[in-house]
């Protein structure tokens, strides 16, 4: 059973290692299970079909945005919900998307630098260190952490499922998907 | 007041000229009247968003099936409606959308070349026959028209709403949208 939603857009902005997909997929699970039309949209499913032609020069990653927001924009407005996970590290784009979609909620996940690379679960944070990877967000390449985000999660703080908590309380208070009476 | 209806994409597909824009204009207006969540997707609402790095070599023409069949593939299994023109030549790149989407119909909309080169509305057939345009369809390139389109419509035969009349009937048959009861 599938409920009616006016489709938002849950845009997860951070360093790589800050919990970004691991959020995104707990949330996905919980907001299928209320019956909320979602699509989740990160780097691994969109990359072939949309985006296998870009890199990670400012140009790609920004032309890599744009092409996102364009998917996010025709599901928001068709009141399908987005849960899209990119580390976006500029803050233009994100209001470039902000502006094109409906319902665009910024979800800051946020955890010190240091404890990304410490977690380092993809072994990129040594490779940045090393040189073996370029233009790596947070290390060679800039991070312009949001100022005035709808939703300010710290991963390092709290657990996921009190961060996944943080988020529905956040979208329930919009009504953007009903409250669960207990 | 909008209808549930189960997500379609109606391609439409054929030589410049043959009337797909004119149709899928008069689709959309027909179809929103009647409650159907939908999208229209042609050269001119995608470029800017998602194809405007690519020109018309046969690489660039499929990425840009691909990246367009990667949005209609979205929107469709979430219950939105996809009205796609596109000349869209090559059977191969069809097929791989028809693969992609839920409730796929070709729609193949027929004009003889001759015809649609007399219509010749933006003037390009002239400057391709001149050589100042290259790579255009049913000149200098090819055309691989649809064999076993589920929807053939003879726009040199039948006015636009004749031809809009059956495409909403064949929709109705398959019960995509409600009968419309005089």
């Amino acid at each position: 059973m599938m409920i009616e939603h006016p489709g938002f857009v849950l845009w997860m902005t951070g360093l790589s290692g800050a919990g970004k997909t691991t959020l995104a997929l707990a949330l996905e699970k919980e907001l299928r299970a209320r019956g909320v039309r979602l699509e989740r949209l990160d780097g691994d499913t969109v990359r072939e079909g949309l985006t296998r032609d870009l890199g990670f020069s400012k140009e790609d990653r920004d032309k890599n945005i744009e092409r996102v927001s364009f998917v996010a924009k025709l599901l928001s407005r068709n009141h399908v919900a987005v849960i899209a996970s990119f580390i976006s590290p500029y803050a233009a784009m994100r209001e470039f998307v902000r502006k094109e979609t409906t319902n665009f909620l910024e979800v800051y996940v946020d955890a010190p630098l240091e404890e990304c690379e410490r977690r380092d679960v993809k072994g990129w944070y040594a490779k940045a260190r090393a040189g073996q990877v370029k233009n790596f967000t947070g290390i060679d390449d800039p991070y312009e952490a949001p100022e005035n985000a709808e939703i300010h999660i710290r991963t390092d703080l709290y657990s996921i499922d009190e961060c996944v908590a943080q988020i529905l309380e956040s979208l329930e208070e919009r009504q953007f998907i009903p409250a669960v009476t207990a």
